[in-house]
Formats: structure tokens, sequence, C-alpha cells
């Protein structure tokens, strides 16, 4: 039997407000969608709704910029408020240059404004910030959804994000739970027989690349996907998304 | 309909030897499998496969190291005939640090090792390059699928490649033929109505890790992936998959 993914977008979610039961809410699209949620389906949900229903919103006319976040401002062109949202989310600045700001965030992520996100956010004066803690929320979302259907999935949670080198963003793992992030396939041997050097393959961003062709963060409104038939990764009760940030003295381009 | 993208790895390729005819062993794999070919599904096709048809191997033993290659070679801890081929299939050296050699290829990849490869080339004494104009490979290859199917697909040939950053390697696209690599999301409007400032997707690299997940390089050798029920993309006849390489003056991490 040939290998073979399916990646399945889930329908119907409606618009995510604070404190709403997101793994109850996604159990019934599904549901509703008459897909059959199985054993080893991976689940992945875009970062917008799971920082929304947690709260992570920042409402704009409560935040009074520091002079530092007012320079920056200055330098990139843009509000001084968002700026100071951005250095709140962040443990350390990377680069700033033109009207790019790039930071190292709480959790470690190095990327665009602290992944602070000024669309899909409603009225305009708010900006949504990243969860928390995304292998937390991945973590409690696959609990939830075993006590809901009795099935364990492993759950990624993914956001869009740019990179160096490479023009176009694409959707990478920045929370885990029941999956490490990566395939070690160092002791495999080739074709021929000899020993696979380096090969450390990052499946959860690959798997959440995947999810991308069917999620539409924006036009269509479609926050999950379900992914069946991958089998080959590697159940994982203590897996964290953080194993797939490079430490920034081990980076050959910082 | 609930959007759903299906990743089918194509199984029973042969071990692939110089002129043979790639399209042609590809197209009677799929048809022994007994998947049905449509208009519109998507091709990945390993780089690896596609070096070997075209030859793109070098003897080690009819390599003569230069001075400077020796130098390299030396500073890295590699083989002086490797650091040779490397250096011949670079424009430009972008890191040299440890046991690292990171160049920009002639096509204007920025890579580990230019891309060429030391395993799954048989006997040890060869390595494989990156094919010579991976976007003409998929013109090719496309062209000669219309011809023995009467369909019409899109072709990407993939590479496996780490990144600046984030740990563990992801499947990329470094050859396209008809298919826009990047989908441009700018004129879109959110789900509130705003527009979306940045956002363009490099759907190509994440079709090209969607596929990784049925590839096996090396394990199960599986070097073709169908990708079917992906509507989204642009269909461009003169696309290139250089679109994807962010032209290092504009590149905030070199």
């Amino acid at each position: 039997m040939a290998p073979m993914v399916l990646v399945v977008g889930v329908e119907g979610i409606p618009l995510i407000k604070p404190n709403d039961d997101l793994a109850k809410i996604i159990c019934e699209a599904i549901r509703r969608q008459g897909v059959v949620l199985e054993d080893g389906d991976i689940l992945v949900v875009s970062q917008t709704i799971v920082s929304k229903a947690e709260g992570s919103v920042v409402r704009l006319d409560e935040v009074k910029p520091s002079v530092q976040a007012k320079i920056f401002a200055e330098a990139t062109g843009k509000d001084p408020r968002i700026v100071e949202v951005i250095l709140r989310e962040s443990r350390k600045i990377v680069r700033l240059r033109h009207s790019h700001l790039i930071t190292q965030t709480r959790h470690g992520f190095v990327c665009a404004n602290a992944g602070v996100d000024v669309s899909n956010v409603s009225g305009g004066f708010s900006v949504a910030t990243l969860p928390k803690n995304p292998d937390e929320s991945a973590k409690k979302l696959r609990k939830k959804i075993k006590e809901l259907t009795g099935k364990d999935v492993a759950v990624i949670i993914s956001d869009t994000s740019g990179r160096p080198l490479r023009m176009g963003q694409i959707n990478i793992a920045i929370g885990v739970s029941g999956i490490n992030p990566l395939l070690d396939r160092k002791g495999e041997k080739d074709l021929f027989g000899y020993q696979l050097k380096v090969k450390e393959i990052a499946i959860a961003d690959e798997l959440a690349s995947a999810a991308e062709l069917v999620i539409g963060e924006a036009d269509e409104g479609i926050p999950v996907a379900i992914i069946k038939g991958y089998k080959k990764y590697v159940k994982d009760e203590k897996a964290s998304a953080k194993k797939l940030n490079r430490p920034i003295k081990y980076d050959l381009f910082i």
C-alpha cells in the first residue's frame, strides 16, 4: 500500500471569542462535517483562534508606549502602541532595519513583530499576540479532544512565518503535543547502504505547511486541518515545539 | 465541500541511471499503482532522481582540487575533491564556519555544500550535484507527461534543506513548471474586512514539504509524490522557482 496522507480542512468554525471552549467547537465542527477522527490523526490549529480563545488580545487604547517603543516606532514607521506590545512579547531584538522589527519572543521564536497580529481582530483597536505557551495550549486541546472523542490525536499549533533566504511565508509549528517535532533519520542507511550523516526532518513544520494548503486564515475562515495517514511520527508525551528553535549562538546567520 | 488535499507516494520507481526517461518511468509507476492522473494534479519529484537521470554526477577520481578547495577542505574537515565540486557549483561563499560551507549556487539558492549530495550515489566514489537548471528539468518532465498521459499537471522539483533560525530540514522547491511558486494574498481582506498587508505564501515550498511526508529519499525509496485537490494555485507557464530566492541584498540575515 502506497503511503498516502490526507489533509482535510475543518469548516464551519465560528469566529472565536475569549473563553470559548475551542476543543468542543472543533470537535463539533468535525462531527458536523462527517469526518471520523481516528487515533494517530494530527490536528493542525492556527494560532489565531488559540490566541483569541485564550484572550491573548491587547486593546491598543490601554497601551502606554515606553520611550524605547516610541524610538523604535519612529525608526520603523509603526504605531508606537503596537511596538510597545511587540517589545513586551520579546526577550531580545534580533533585527531592526527599515520597516522591519524582528525579535526573539518570550518563547524563543525569532520572527517579525514577535508574532503580534494586527489583522483578524475585531474593531481594529486591538492586536492579537501569540498564545502564552503554545505547547501547553496544544496539550490542553489534545487532552480535551481525548475526553470528548476518546481518540488519541497529536496537536500542532501553527503560525504563518517569513524566513531568511527565501521569499514568501510558510506555516510552521509553534506548539505541539503528542508528537516529536523532529524525525531523526541520522541512523538510517540510504539506498546504497551509506549511513545518512545529517538528516533530522522538521516534520512538525512540514505538517503545518501541508495544513496551510487547506487552511485559509482569511479568505475562507478555515483555521483547523486534520491530517490523516501520516504514520512516521514518533509519539511523544513531553514534546515541545521549542526543539525547533535553533539556539541563536549556534545559528550561522545571526 | 471542505477543501481536501491528498498526497500520494509513487512506489516502484527503480534506481535511476543517466539518460533514463524519467517521465516515462514515473508515468508507468503511477499507472501500475492504479492512480489516475488528472489535470491540475501537482507532481513533486525529488531532485536526486532528476540529477541522476540528467547525469549530474561527478566521479571524485576525476576531480583535481584547486588550492582554494584545499584550504577550505582543511578549514571544514571535508574531502578537498568534494569541496572542489562544491566551489564549481557556487557563485559565492556565504558562510564558512566550523564544518559548515554554505554557498549561493549557480542557480541562486543559498544552501549547505551547494546541494552536493554524497549519499545515494553508487560506489561512494561519486557525488551528485543539483540539476543544472531545475526549472527546465521541471518543464521537460511536465511536457513529456502531457504527451504520455494527455494530462496537464504542475511539476515541482524538491530538495531537502536546512534553514537559518530553525532546527531540522524541510523540503523546498528548487524547480517548478506550470505553477506560480508564490500565492499572492496581499489584496485579500481578512475576516473583519481589513486589507491583508503582507501575505505572499510560498506554496511551492509548502507543497514540497507536504510531499516529503510520503517521500522517503532513503528508507523507502519513494522519490515522487502526487498532490491532488489543491486548487488555489495559479497556473503559470513561465514560472520559476528562482522567485523563491530572496536577493541577498534584501535579506536581513546575511
